[in-house]
């Protein structure tokens, strides 16, 4: 083997653009090594156990044959084989899992000879995450497919590597779970938190409080089978399910289901529209507290994992405040204002989580929660979910919390790969604490809420950014090359269609819809230029309901275009004087130009496109003066006062948004302008 | 309403191109006449049922608002309102269906105003077909969802209108067979014809002699709940589903599995290559009888159509000519040699399928078998399906059978849509027939044979050329409008991805599979130029077996090329002096070329399309001398002789066939050349 650390190579990237690439692997493993030559991959292909075994891990080699077989059209023998003699995979494990627990030992060894491949690993989980670096190896060659020779340790840098999944806004369809999970198996998530409940839905049977489907889910939410099923299929997959129930805000739908369990006045219907109600549970209500022991004695059985999430998060506290019954108990409990507390209801919450956290105790489970849940008195081992940033983060761990981010990982903001991958739960306010303190973070989430999201669209809302994240909790630290992050994530993003996830396919059908009988290649060409508006300003167009048809060029764009980064990348290239750049980015102005052109017809007759009309004009003056500048920069030449007076005009003009898409070509064509003005 | 008859339409579409074109719908409509104005399909969609109503019409009427769901991103009521006062669609039917008999009546007549839509048939099925009609009339227009205002009175022109699937070459799951069942209903296909049982696998599970399924299924069969499911979910959509097990031939599955029912010597394993095998069912056998009298009965439960087929096709007789055994049952029965049967094998196959023919009366069924079961003997309500041709079906017509045409529309020969089109089951010798006569042709099936698709594929094999054949075999002969044909395809093309086939959408995955980690897109931009070898031609490229990866770039390619077809639109109008077609046709050209020239980082180090290497170069020529050819045409000039040669070289060369795949825009740039030849 050649030894080439990561390290060393990360460092010697800087310096030569033209080093061979590592495999796209996505997450980077800790250390990896290249060797010589390759192990071709065909029918002959065998897996052998040895060591411990089980059934879980026998089925996990089912599955990645299975894979294995979509990806290569080859069909394996869909077995592990003990006996096999001539095996191309080992795979030996030492002990059993303690299956669902924090803190398993996720590591394994992977070593790629031109003869055989040698997975080991402590437990069963390692060897699943080894299997899906294997996957990842996989590529057609010169005789074939075959993976490389390679020497991988690996293990993760955070234990809690989670994805949190929104199925109270927008009803997520078991497949849609299910698939969402294959993503996360195959990036190495191995956390799926599940948001259960919210103002506009109750999403779990329960046979207890059966009102909270019948009324409170409008015939949307997961049988008690359904939810059996999942958990079983994550954890087959290496994950933990933590469920998620919200309260004491986000509670309409619950409330409208149990109204007694409301501060008056409660709710009368669940919401349909997106934002924070006032509705919430009473805290001053012994029955609140019969009710609560009951449903989580009930959902502790559904969910097996330690961990159950409580929400906890933006309430606004008006019922508390207006209930005279409230008020009262409030003096009676001696939660009187102070100046961080002007009307007693974060002392009141406290009260309220203490008994919570203690009935959660009483059913074997660790309370978690968003920031908010934090206060006095509820003990060590619970887990504050941070969507607030790293200094509140780290504020609730140096009190001697664990804690997990959030923060910086909202997927629904629609940032781009990079924003998410740059950010680091050690990083800000977290750098500075004791190394101790820090072994508390124990990792983060991705978060996908589903305000702006159907079953169809949210797999490219998901996927492939997520991926990004993961490497994030999982790679060492020192792994933040953003190009070549960008570069595995391709890989990692194509891979996932081969497992079922939709988030590239989906885009034709999204189009064919709004084209009609007409051609979608123009108008998938021009969306190359476009981008759906970040965070919420999604929101200035128009209020999304849980029944607004997400049908718009917007949903059906991905939240970053590749073609317009791979453009940026010329464009400053060609600005350093790269011909063959300069000529690519000409290349795609002249494709964009023609998609351009090609849309008219579209576009007359057809309301659901028809808004985007004034992009396209801006579009189009855009590129003409991005072509002018190209020319420019071939001849050497500076280009007038004048021009640049036109160009800033028609640059400021395309920065105004549509249909919630923005142009974004625009800062590129920016710099551009600014190589060339005179 | 401005009435205006499709004969009225189609004789002026001769005379002028710039007639509006009717709706994409496919098949046409035996009448259909365009109103003023459209109907706003929106959430307040509504349908209502009136006169006979049952619950197959109630689901029908929710899988189309799924549909309808799917195709507009809008969330409809997914029930039928019997009481809805302000419902947009209203259906009546005047009495009950008989299901699943021949010569159902399944008119309809649809009428849209822009206040309502009308829907009105004999029959349930009817109402049916008229829902598909209404799915294929909803299109994005200047607000938001609608249907043009029409009047539609439709009914099929032959009442036998198949698909057949071979399930036993390649296996396909329940889920290929469900979709492929879809698409049927969505073009009003409605006789499902399951090839069961071949050389490579028997595919049902029996009760009563269970090796079948054990021995000789290679563990693929569908259960006999599965057969159940798919025979109520074709019912629902107003389709039949006629069971096939071949026999006497192509039994060699049956017969590993049950070695006693062979000619010796008995198969010893179920067959993995393809083609026509000796094996054959021994019909001197008593217990022969016995065995398909219970296999029958058994069948007959779960198979409720009149019709069962028996194959009978491509025996070879060699063991029966070599066997002692049956030597002497042919003379002690005077299956005597004649002129036109030399070893009395036809005799004794006619004996054979009297007798068989009896056991499946006896169980209530009536007999359906290739061209070859025709015998003397037969009663004459049996069904003769001719893969022969129009010769050989009105033969059997003649002497008073029914029949049905497959000949001509053999999908898995990849021939066009064009060609399939334009045979008509009435045609050639079927013309000479009376009218009387011509009563007794039934109608036709497609046919979908598997040796050369997988699961993965076989949807492109299928659609949308089947679609193709549906109208023939449902729309009057007098539409046979190939240009409008495709048009309207290409709409019907894209609709039957919206209820779940694959057969635009797995192109993406395959490419991606043989590209690896490079870029697709050049790929798919050559490929356009690309076509599968015809007929059985692919067979020269090595043979395939039942587990032969069928993954290379002519699996992922079309059996016709869209891109090709308006090419070769294009040179004949710029032949013809139109100046934008010539621009057409020159964009393409240079889209193909850079296409072209973006490959070979893909090709070097890729054995997978390694192969396709000359091709590219072939193109690249081609190209170059077509665009030579445009601009001789643009500019005036005649190329001299030395062009000329080198150019009839460059298309000589270019015919050659690689990888299973052919250059198909040979031809139009042959016209090309001889154009601006001087």
């Amino acid at each position: 083997l050649r030894t080439l650390t990561l390290f060393f190579f990360l460092a010697a990237a800087t310096r030569a653009q033209d080093i061979p690439a590592l495999p796209p692997l996505m997450p980077m493993p800790a250390h990896i090594a290249m060797g010589q030559g390759l192990l071709k991959i065909d029918a002959s292909f065998r897996v052998k156990l040895t060591g411990y075994t089980d059934q879980r891990l026998r089925r996990g080699v089912s599955r990645m044959l299975v894979t294995l077989t979509r990806r290569t059209g080859i069909l394996f023998t869909s077995e592990p084989t003990p006996s096999a003699e001539t095996a191309a995979l080992v795979i030996s494990c030492d002990h059993a899992d303690k299956p669902l627990q924090l803190n398993e030992d996720e590591s394994y060894r992977f070593d790629v000879t031109p003869s055989a491949i040698y997975l080991k690993a402590a437990q069963p989980v390692g060897a699943l995450h080894g299997l899906e670096t294997f996957l990842q190896l996989v590529a057609p060659g010169p005789d074939g497919f075959d993976v490389p020779a390679v020497s991988i340790e690996d293990k993760p840098r955070f234990a809690w590597r989670g994805l949190m999944l929104d199925s109270a806004r927008h009803f997520m369809p078991i497949e849609n779970v299910e698939r969402t999970l294959d993503g996360m198996a195959a990036v190495k998530f191995n956390v799926f938190h599940w948001h259960l409940s919210d103002n506009q839905g109750f999403r779990v049977e329960s046979r207890v409080f059966p009102r909270l489907q019948t009324v409170g889910s409008g015939g949307q939410f997961y049988t008690q089978a359904q939810v059996r099923s999942i958990v079983a299929y994550a954890a087959d997959r290496g994950i933990r399910v933590i469920p998620e129930f919200d309260i004491p805000g986000h509670t309409t739908a619950m409330l409208v289901a149990y109204p007694s369990l409301a501060t008056d006045p409660p709710p009368v219907e669940i919401d349909h529209l997106f934002g924070v109600f006032d509705p919430a549970i009473d805290p001053t209500k012994p029955g609140v507290y019969l009710f609560l022991d009951k449903f989580i004695g009930e959902m502790a059985q559904l969910f097996p994992d330690t961990y159950f999430h409580i929400g906890g998060d933006e309430f606004n506290g008006k019922v508390w405040r207006e209930s005279l019954r409230v008020q009262q108990f409030k003096q009676a409990h001696g939660f009187l204002p102070t100046v961080a507390d002007p009307d007693g209801n974060t002392a009141l919450h406290a009260y309220f989580n203490t008994r919570l956290e203690a009935i959660l105790r009483k059913h074997g489970k660790r309370m978690e929660g968003w920031d908010e849940i934090l206060a006095p008195g509820l003990p060590k081992d619970i887990v504050i979910q941070s969507w607030r940033g790293q200094k509140s983060l780290s504020d609730a761990v140096h009190r001697g919390y664990q804690g997990i981010l959030s923060f910086g990982w909202y997927l629904d903001l629609i940032q781009s790969a990079q924003d998410h991958y740059l950010v680091d739960p050690l990083d800000k306010d977290a750098a500075a604490l004791t190394p101790d303190e820090q072994t508390r973070i124990l990792g983060g989430e991705a978060a996908m809420w589903t305000e702006w999201v159907t079953p169809e669209t949210i797999d490219s809302r998901i996927w492939p950014r997520a991926a990004a994240i993961a490497e994030r909790l999982w790679s060492p630290k020192e792994i933040h090359d953003v190009r070549d992050m960008y570069r595995r994530m391709e890989a990692v993003s194509r891979d996932l269609e081969f497992i079922g996830l939709r988030h590239r396919s989906w885009q034709t059908l999204m189009l064919q819809r709004l084209a009609g009988t007409g051609d979608i290649e123009n108008l998938r060409t021009f969306a190359e230029m476009l981008e759906p508006v970040k965070n919420y300003d999604r929101e200035e167009f128009g209020p999304a309901t849980t029944i607004t048809p997400l049908i718009h060029l917007v949903d059906a764009v991905p939240p970053e275009s590749q073609a317009a980064r791979n453009f940026a990348a010329d464009v400053q290239a060609a600005i350093s004087s790269d011909a063959q750049a300069r000529d690519r980015a000409r290349t795609q102005l002249l494709s964009w130009q023609r998609g351009i052109d090609g849309l008219p017809t579209l576009l007359e007759h057809n309301a659901l496109v028809s808004g985007i009309e004034p992009l396209r004009n801006h579009a189009r003056e855009l590129n003409r003066v991005a072509i002018d500048a190209l020319d420019a920069l071939q001849s050497g030449k500076k280009l007038d006062k004048k021009w640049r007076a036109h160009s800033l005009e028609v640059l400021k003009a395309s920065g105004t948004t549509y249909d919630a898409l923005s142009i974004c070509t625009q800062q590129s064509i920016g710099l551009l302008i600014d190589a060339v003005s005179s």
